[in-house]
């Protein structure tokens, strides 16, 4: 069986490590601490930098294909390994569209793809030009970002200055796009192999809160028929435009307009945990089942119906929530709560919670059981009944 | 978190690392070899010998409980264990039932619980007067066994007597036992927690071939309503009667006069395999939430109806399954198939397959598509269409 290498140790490898354990397939994470949520479950760590070529290499040396837990690796690094003889799947010339916003709308829109106004700004006199005098207005950095964001909501023009100098100071380049007056935001996961089959999961509503997914319905509830067409092939279209192998996940706006792309992410995503309880085959099963060419899995809804609702834990004041776990498993075994071995930090996404409910079951009352259990092991506050 | 270790490194305990990574439980295993099937996918590996009490020791030193993957650890190295503080989970009071059938037989029947005709037999004229003339009879090691078997049919006196002679010889004390004429076998699964929360399982038909489990099918197809209650509060009853924590697999004949007990296992089964995907929690994160006193999940049908079955996948002539691995995965993307890391060798179990049913598929082709799968990877020599 081949040996997949997984670059970055989060729970998005940690969930791909347990994947790996079925599949039977030997499964290796570079990480950058032994401490890290995948490296507490997989028995081949590497310890490096994602930023380092030798430690690229070193690791990618005792493996058959490497991929990918978030999308930091340098575009360089990337075509040198695979200049090297490494499988790298997804590979850099997919992967860039990642890291470079402007790139990424650009090829969108060669594509036919719908995506937000946008214009690159560089001074004052630019935004001004793309708001109009119309506020909010969204600023982007093309590349990277700074203090840990890349994404800033500004309500006046003064605030846009503000980050437009705090940018250009840290050689950050900005694009503005219009704040999308959407109904709702929903996204499409896809895979893509090699040998170019393709499977597309249901497309779910994603519930963001401060920059944060708190909440996936999976189907979106409602989702017009057309609509849910048409993201699916978009995705799969983006996909085997851009020579991705192995997910493809696009975040979407629903507007009254129709959809607009907002982002792209190659790897396993938020928006599709709910995959492990809710579809025949889950996303990082079906990860690797694409980067090791294996022929992908059924993306279908596991019960053949109904709804399945994932909440994100996030960490709340109390670092002990062993107690509120034991709560909230008794309160309700229909819960199937999800913990990635990661200290509890306030805001940090630590877990999630899923619930599948049968064809039939109400959805508000599936996502009001997801919420309850998430934010009882959040905060500890509220009632785990 | 708590720490759970794990004493064997076989696939239950594989099957189990992956349940762990959910949880957010540390888990460890203690592994004769570091190429056992579990050594290859968990962490914190210790390499000792379930036989040595200093390795058990120390391996319990580093975990806040210990539990099994087999039930060979000798009964007084489990009491030395308890008696040092270590949380044993089941304990030895539990776990000496599985390892002496004399006494496990003697305490079913004062339970109540309805056994096949059996005689402690140390002559060939002991033999003779079980039998009394009817053949085949079954001889069965009352603890450990020889030449890696526990159990033999014997046809005729003479090959009793050839058994009974080894055996012997070889300090292994016996029984006989009446070959059950029984329509099929069933397994009824529950989980207990030291806290006395119980829960059972659909109980299952499974069918074996020279000895080795081949098929699962949950639920029993056909099963009586009052049978199959019956086998589960017996199972239910056994767990709490014995203190079992932690998983009780209970093997029953079906038989014309009712169900009769057949064997006991006190850990995650083979006849439970199929709960990974057929059922909402999986025989692995079960046992983990009963030896933790966490709360027991769902035992219920994943998709709320139909069937779901398993054929374990035995090893073949040809040591390279790969292409054929691809050829099922191609061939039927319903069927997951699971490895264990395991080297191919005849006859050894090293996979297992699972298709789950929607409610209303009919048995007999879901058989053979698991059937068909599990047959192709052994052999390499069928249609795997």
């Amino acid at each position: 069986m081949p040996v997949v290498g997984m670059v970055g140790g989060g729970q998005l490898a940690r969930m791909t490590a347990a994947a790996a354990v079925g599949l039977g397939t030997t499964f290796r994470v570079l990480t950058e601490a032994d401490s890290e949520s995948a490296a507490l479950v997989t028995r081949d760590v590497a310890i490096g930098s994602h930023l380092s070529l030798p430690d690229l290499s070193g690791f990618a040396g005792g493996c058959d294909v490497i991929t990918f837990d978030h999308e930091h690796v340098p575009t360089g690094h990337l075509v040198a390994l695979e200049s090297a003889g490494v499988l790298v799947r997804p590979g850099p010339g997919a992967l860039h569209y990642t890291q470079d916003k402007l790139s990424m709308r650009s090829r969108l829109i060669s594509l036919g793809a719908p995506v937000p106004r946008f214009a690159v700004v560089s001074a004052a006199d630019d935004i001004a030009e793309f708001a109009r005098g119309s506020w909010p207005v969204v600023l982007k950095a093309i590349s990277g970002g700074y203090d840990g964001k890349g994404v800033w909501v500004c309500n006046s023009p003064s605030e846009a200055w503000e980050v437009l100098a705090t940018a250009a100071a840290r050689g950050v380049a900005l694009m503005a796009e219009e704040l999308v007056p959407f109904r709702r935001e929903l996204a499409a996961l896809v895979a893509r192999s090699p040998s170019g089959q393709g499977a597309a999961y249901p497309v779910v509503q994603t519930v963001q809160a401060d920059g944060i997914c708190r909440e996936v319905i999976a189907p979106a509830p409602g989702l017009n028929a057309e609509l849910a067409i048409e993201a699916a092939e978009l995705a799969l279209r983006v996909a085997a435009s851009l020579g991705v192998v192995g997910l493809l996940a696009v975040e979407l706006f629903e507007t009254s307009r129709g959809l607009l792309v907002n982002e792209l992410a190659m790897r396993p995503h938020n928006s599709g945990h709910w995959t492990i309880e809710g579809a025949r085959t889950s996303q990082f099963e079906q990860h690797l089942r694409a980067v090791l060419d294996l022929p992908l899995g059924s993306p279908a809804l596991a019960r053949g119906g109904g709804f399945t609702v994932m909440a994100n834990v996030l960490g709340g004041t109390d670092p002990d929530i062993y107690d509120r776990y034991i709560h909230v498993m008794a309160a309700d075994p229909g819960v199937k709560v999800h913990f990635y071995g990661k200290e509890v930090r306030l805001g940090r996404k630590i877990g999630h919670v899923t619930v599948v409910g049968a064809p039939g079951d109400d959805v508000a009352s599936l996502r009001d059981r997801a919420r309850r259990a998430a934010s009882y092991l959040r905060w500890g506050t509220e009632d785990g009944d």
